[in-house]
């Protein structure tokens, strides 16, 4: 695939869909990589397929607080060092780069990378979506660390971790994170080939694509939430969709801690004095709660968006008054394992509830 | 020189005296160097003046709050592997090994890291004193960074750093530190064997030796304080010593906070309702204070000891109740230029007043 600098508003936009809620405004995801293909180029975008099996892959990311990520951008030698650095480190320059994350601006920054770097870019990413830890990725669930991985800042501070362990990985990165200023660049996840083509979710870069499209093309037809639903539901990943909650914002609690934006956000019905719907967030949104129960939770997508344009709106954006429809959707079948679920299903972020595939909850 | 195993509780007692309250426990530094010695052989000790000027030295240390030191013993393949991932970093195997600062189990770490290594040790230290932050060096104030730097933890965790300024570095390494629990093991300073030669505090490990000697010697002779005096005034660096006060504690607030045990001592006179002295340290002992007025302040030396026994008395073990003097002593003159005194003197911890060399103070 290609992709343009025309498409960067659609694909900046369906990543944000992706995001579900976190990674950031997609705005300065869009002018970032706008600006590195304008003066680097595009990037070479390849399939997993193409990967050798012992070609080496780096995952790149900014990493942060989205309430902060939108204060501070990336000035791209940072990138261009965390790539240097992890190199330094493995003796060996990456083959391929590919996105943590399909999911806010961690989608733009590898493109950012790559463009740069003239490394070619992966179509592909360890989540198929947004998760706010370093250790909720598919390589980690299937035995392959983030580590050694590289941490920089803008003033180009440098650190490189090696960790026992994923978590251990994320809770040092989180610590040098914070003491840097919550926005940091980092090269992670170095694995092989053939641990991406196994392990990767494929794909998501035209996923992101496709889905900004056709929000884009449902507007122009009057519908963006319902094409927005008929083409995930096209989808091999995300084809068990629906809406949730139709409402406006009543509530919303937010606050940035310990390296996170966590809170919760209340919806209630636009008429009548039915039950409202509670959204629990950290950085992306993790569950939806109607009276108790829960209507949709992680790994599976909760998207809040402008009930008229399907815009997503990202969990720093959310506002009093607005008036939105939260899309629930699946997520592929690799991240709805048992160890996929121990990594990043409920309880992995304190929900003390078992994991129920969004296509099983009765609405 | 040469420590035998025999000389390692005057050591350590002198490292103690020259930790000015810092640096931990002194008996766990002499069992881990004792340990280490019967293991692996004594450590070869040089002079600065035997390094090559292209020789590459790095500085050993555990770095965290003495309070949690005492809780938390290096096992040796921590410190083994400092070193190796400072040697990846740089790509050269270090030539010598040196302590940062001649204080409290500093001085004895890197007699662990030389007997394991076989790597020798040189003779010297990076303060002539201990201090509590990574920047307050005699290498960084002539203008030679602590990074890059290798920080590992007892799980082997390693995160190495590289830093724009010493106190960026001072800065992340103590977050890193925290997340892995306050009590880690560091190299760094990589410098030259001519740096070495013309900006290290040298002869601080027969210093701290003979002064630890002067101690045992003075209590044969039942009169341990004097005897440590005299040795003192005999020496270059430590000459202009006396006694700031003689009393027992009578107020102790310390606590363990942003990785550092901070806090002030009230001392009272035995007899009579003169005025007391407060001593004010983070990790190390930093002022002493006679009705509002500095009467020894760092990068001056001042040292709690047991009146009786002249034992130095670490701020962790400073107790309601004890009897003990205060000693003063001068630093080497290398600490006491207008660009020492801006990186380790008073203002550099936040006491508002200018430096005055503890033999222009009149008591």
């Amino acid at each position: 695939m290609r992709i343009e600098l025309d498409d960067l508003k659609d694909f900046a936009r369906g990543a944000a869909f992706l995001g579900t809620g976190g990674g950031g405004d997609p705005y300065i995801g869009r002018l970032l990589a706008q600006h590195a293909i304008k003066e680097f180029g595009h990037p070479t975008i390849i399939e997993p397929e193409e990967l050798a099996d012992d070609a080496l892959v780096f995952a790149i990311a900014m990493l942060g607080a989205p309430t902060v990520l939108v204060e501070k951008a990336a000035c791209g030698d940072d990138i261009d060092l965390a790539i240097d650095k992890l190199s330094e480190r493995l003796g060996r320059r990456p083959d391929a780069l590919m996105p943590i994350e399909i999911g806010g601006i961690n989608s733009t920054i590898p493109i950012v990378a790559s463009a740069r770097s003239g490394i070619p870019l992966v179509n592909a990413d360890g989540m198929g979506r947004a998760f706010p830890e370093i250790q909720m990725v598919t390589f980690n669930v299937y035995g392959y660390p983030p580590t050694p991985l590289s941490v920089v800042d803008e003033h180009l501070n440098a650190v490189v971790v090696d960790a026992k362990d994923a978590k251990t990985a994320e809770d040092l990165v989180r610590s040098v994170a914070i003491q840097m200023g919550l926005s940091v660049m980092t090269a992670n996840y170095p694995v092989s080939g053939a641990v991406v083509k196994k392990y990767a979710v494929k794909k998501t870069l035209t996923l992101a694509l496709e889905i900004g499209r056709a929000i884009s093309l449902g507007r122009k037809q009057g519908e963006p939430v319902n094409s927005l639903l008929a083409y995930l539901r096209s989808t091999e990943y995300y084809k068990h969709c629906k809406v949730l909650f139709d409402g406006k914002i009543v509530d919303i609690k937010r606050e940035t801690t310990k390296g996170f934006s966590v809170g919760h956000c209340h919806i209630s019905p636009l008429k009548g004095d039915s039950e409202g719907v509670e959204i629990i967030f950290q950085n992306e949104n993790l569950a939806a709660r109607i009276n108790g129960k829960l209507i949709a939770m992680v790994p599976d997508l909760i998207c809040i968006v402008d009930r008229e344009t399907a815009e997503p709106i990202p969990v720093e954006a959310l506002r009093y008054g607005q008036r939105v429809k939260i899309i629930g959707a699946s997520v592929p079948p690799i991240m709805r394992t048992p160890k996929a679920i121990k990594i990043f299903g409920p309880r992995a972020f304190g929900i003390e509830e078992d994991y129920t595939p969004i296509e099983d909850i009765p609405t």
